[in-house]
């Protein structure tokens, strides 16, 4: 299957292919309870595309004559469109129009692929989130989605009506086997799986019960984050063996903004046992012999292997832990392919940087590097006064051994000018009012801000190249990153990763990559300081640790927050990790949890200024799924 | 009972009230059958302010021997709330313990306060929006809200359990009255009134048929925009004709980050004809006489006027007009409102921005002045070498109008320090990469950016301050704003105006406000332009609808779009306002609808990164209610 879809590929690429030795090849060993996974990266709102797409998937399914091809969940719309159908309803009329082409396509291989559809009942929200069933070149059953998710990520009461329920229609015959269709979240509503089940039903539930398929096929567009692979895992497994029916998942893949998705579409046996599953974070014409009542003899079914670690830990993390290997390669490749997919299909091709020897920029740069190609990234180390000798060669040295453009021009210039004129505007503003602070951060900030003006000039003077924005998920809840400085860009890679866990990446990726060891050893054994300022105590440069707390213990009370909901108190109660090697007081305890509180409040403007960056773990501060007013008073009681 | 309202505000602010004249002259008037409306400001999750407040009005009711006191929709937690609740079920135990406090308060006048509820049930979302009904020092009723409204700025079912509905569950007895509870969304299901109902039942309906109430009182938190005071009054008139039955609508004031809420709570009597209104963005401890079967000899009731204008044009408009006579005394209150609200609960108290001589903002600066006193507003202006001089004087101007602090600093020092290291970073990127520029917007936008570096600095310097974006919606359409330049800032007052209905509100502002022409006549003359480049054809600075097309034009493609959903075809064959006056080709009404979809896909995400700022439009690019992927790819046919 992999040659189809290389060959697939050439095709979308407007190549010349020659189809015929491979179907030749493999028609002996597909018959009608063969489908075809179509695990696909649709663009939004972008129907052309995702049809011709469509189109030669559907035709090489037609010609090994399959029983089916099966597409995720709202594919040729593309997932997920928030707020775009509510405005521009023509787009979902050409979707509709683009439907209707796709079934002209089609034979006896059935074709189940997700549209949206316009609500005819005249009562409800405009849409559904729909599965048409195509074949013979009709629009055979139209399967419209139920349940439909409002929370993180999700949005999809916002923008369709939740159909009524009828488990007779959710019935199709595919070869030999009579075939249920549940899109996506129908998967999720099981009630001995979850102690707290969202749904009062459980349309798999009540479609075993009354309809008794041989099999249940689910369409999904399933973005990826820590913890999801898992659960869902768990949950496939459960859900089959229970209702002693294989179940069938198809996934898309690529990414969209803040959200990717993992693909790994996969199939189960009756017996809750994984027999099939395709590659994760890549497009793939995946063949599958349906489990059916006459197995096939020529089974095909293949298991690819998921990101390394991924399949060690399949329960839920119960308590902090710093060991983070088993999720380090789907962090990895999930940003890699975020960042790939943003530049492609906005239209940029490179990034520009500012490194500073320091941990978030060096990960940032290796990032870019695979992502993009190292031709592709320009690094700039602009050093200040501040920044040591130290900093400028070991970012240097990372630069080199990426193979990355580097240049270093220090921004004195800029900063010297900058403070003449601050000073005479400071000056002025003193006489008409009061409160100048005594130890402000105006002068840290002005070189934060000189260097992303460098940055963002680079991106308005060269074509296609957009400014990165380093700042990590931990500073970010203490609200330690420089507006209209390094948390300025048009994308920030690692907005989503605690600086425990971007020491763990940064180790993984010098192991783990082909080039061993890119980031100098000194990089990963510094303390992380954002060299701004001079601590008064020490006479260097303020460690990041000294202004906020330690990171280990940090990022323990953002997971405690994130995961368990704890208040200051529960966690008062808790034993840290941190502990363990470090005594501390309660007091010293109580200060840190009372310090990340008061910064979280200041720091909630910040989060709704953040350019676009990839959700990675399981809860997060990314705005397309956390929403907290700025305009609110939390007593952390 | 402004009165009332007065001592209110005495009390708390923690002044000695002496309540019992008022007490005495009041208790007259008042019986059973009256009930105060408590037209209160919430803090969203700051209960004991919520609940504190909520104390002293219920004493007042309670003195006064009411019939009822009644609190807007989920007034103890604060509306909109958001994902806190979610991630903080201890805020939502907070609000529990502190209702039951309330309860402790209670004697024969009935409360009706609206609070965050644990859904009990185990099944569904966590939490039900509810209204709890206290008497006697007990919870005598607990009231759910069953229609969950998620579009636009809301979002309830992200966070509520749409409860069953059972409209026994709905009645209470005030007085004489048999009263049904309603919460918001719950009357806007009138099937008659919507030609396109969002909800299969309507609640209002299936009470009054089989209960029978003399009278519906809905608690509301609901917000202000354009067209929505009209929308509200038709509605609330029609539903109280058709059911025969009046209407008591509480409804909060006060603004959270984006979201701003208007008060004018009020009744409709059974003929649809409004008997009483409270007054529009304050508070108010507001007295009704229930419209009962036996009238009070003493009517107490009152209609505040709503804004200007609002009363005038009580149907929706169907056509674009330059005619925004009728919205602007709200959009100047909504936005006062809202600076003020954000500041306040914020903890700033002092605004910077920067004064160009142009529109944009010298009507922010107006806005400031009033909403945070002139002594409170700093104006920079920071001409470059392509400031003109009557640029430099009308805004010295303005700002002496307003008796706002003023200062003019050149921005030339800074600008040229970073030429020259830009030169010198961008020939050495050069070296390795193609794709510069010939026309490239570096200069101007280092600008932008060096005006916003200083603002941004003075805020660092000076406690309680921030800076203000200037950019209006017409321009943030277009992408015509600076990144990191004159779109940064802590607020954003006018990004939800586009520039025709800035124009017409900055002449209003001339006309209305006591201080008569703050804004000198040659701001209101000029062609809008941002002065930061010249333009090769004129040798002058570029006129943004040189760089664009004429405001006119653009603010009506901008109607059209999020009014009716036009496609270019559509807005094709439609005559333009514009065309009234000006001959234009269909050439070049194709070529500036295609300009204008081409750069709304660059504009994007400039909305993600947009600070704070009031949603006044009835549609708008807000990000608190409109959400389009940036990787998105529409094609307007």
């Amino acid at each position: 299957m992999n040659e189809i879809t290389t060959l697939i590929n050439m095709e979308l690429n407007g190549e010349a292919v020659d189809k015929k030795e491979t179907i030749k090849r493999l028609k002996p060993l597909v018959n009608k309870d063969t489908i075809a996974l179509a695990q696909v990266d649709p663009v939004v709102c972008d129907i052309e595309h995702n049809f011709n797409k469509a189109k030669i998937y559907i035709e090489w399914a037609n010609e090994l004559k399959l029983g089916a091809i099966v597409f995720p969940e709202l594919f040729l719309m593309g997932y997920p469109v928030f707020d775009i159908i509510d405005r521009f309803p023509n787009i979902v009329e050409k979707n509709i129009e683009y439907l209707e082409k796709l079934a002209k396509l089609t034979g006896n291989t059935k074709v189940l692929i997700g549209f949206c559809e316009f609500n005819r009942f005249y009562i409800g929200k405009r849409y559904f989130n729909s599965v048409a069933v195509l074949q013979n070149k009709k629009i055979e059953k139209i399967i419209r989605k139920t349940l439909l998710p409002v929370y993180s990520e999700f949005n999809d009461a916002r923008y369709f009506q939740s159909a009524e329920f009828n488990p007779t229609d959710r019935i199709i015959e595919i070869g030999s086997n009579k075939a249920a269709i549940v899109i996506c979240e129908e998967n999720w509503a099981d009630k001995d799986f979850f102690e707290t089940p969202v749904y009062s039903f459980d349309p798999v539930d009540e479609i075993v019960k009354t309809q008794h398929p041989d099999i249940i096929i689910n369409c999904s567009s399933s973005p990826t984050r820590a913890k999801k692979e898992q659960l869902l895992n768990n949950m496939l497994s459960f859900v089959s063996k229970k209702h002693k029916t294989p179940i069938v998942y198809v996934n898309q893949v690529g990414a969209v903004d803040n959200i990717s998705f993992l693909g790994s579409s996969r199939c189960y046996d009756e017996k809750g046992k994984i027999i099939a599953r395709a590659k994760s974070f890549e497009e793939q014409f995946f063949l599958l012999s349906m489990p059916t009542k006459k197995p096939t003899k020529n089974n095909l079914n293949q298991i690819f292997s998921l990101p390394s670690g991924l399949d060690k830990s399949l329960n839920e993390q119960k308590a902090f832990s710093l060991d983070y290997e088993p999720d380090l390669e789907r962090t990895y490749l999930t940003i890699i392919n975020s960042i790939r997919d943003y530049f492609k299909k906005n239209g940029f091709k490179r990034a520009v940087l500012g490194v500073s020897g320091g941990l978030d920029s060096s990960v940032c740069a290796v990032l870019l590097a695979d992502a993009l190609g190292n031709k592709n990234v320009y690094a700039v180390s602009m050093p200040s006064k501040i920044t040591s000798k130290e900093s400028k060669s070991d970012a240097k040295e990372l630069c080199e051994n990426l193979g990355i453009n580097y240049f270093e021009i220090p921004i004195n210039e800029m900063v010297e000018a900058s403070k003449n004129t601050f000073n005479e505007v400071f000056n002025n503003v003193e006489k008409s009012w009061d409160g100048r602070y005594t130890a402000p951060l105006t002068m840290d900030n002005i070189q934060a801000r000189s260097r992303a003006m460098i940055l963002w000039g680079i991106s308005n003077e060269f074509s296609g190249t957009i400014p990165i924005a380093t700042s990590d998920k931990s500073e970010l809840y203490m609200g330690y990153a420089t507006i209209n400085g390094d948390m300025s860009g048009g994308f920030a890679p690692i907005a989503d990763v605690t600086k425990t866990k971007l020491f763990a990446l940064a180790r993984w990726l010098n192991a783990n990559r082909i080039q061993k060891n890119a980031i100098p050893r000194a990089i990963l054994n510094k303390r992380p300081g954002a060299e701004l300022a001079i601590d008064p105590k020490t006479g260097k440069p303020l460690l990041a640790e000294d202004a906020l707390m330690p990171y280990e213990f940090l990022d323990e009370i953002i997971w405690r927050i994130e995961n368990l909901h704890q208040t200051k108190d529960e966690m008062l109660k808790e034993w840290f990790l941190y502990e363990q090697k470090n005594q501390i007081t309660n007091k010293q305890k109580s200060e840190w949890i009372d310090k990340f509180h008061k910064r979280v409040q200041t720091a909630l403007f910040k989060w709704s200024i953040m350019p676009p960056s990839p959700i990675v773990d399981a809860r997060s501060i990314n705005k397309t799924e956390y929403n907290q007013p700025i305009t609110s008073k939390i007593k952390f009681y």
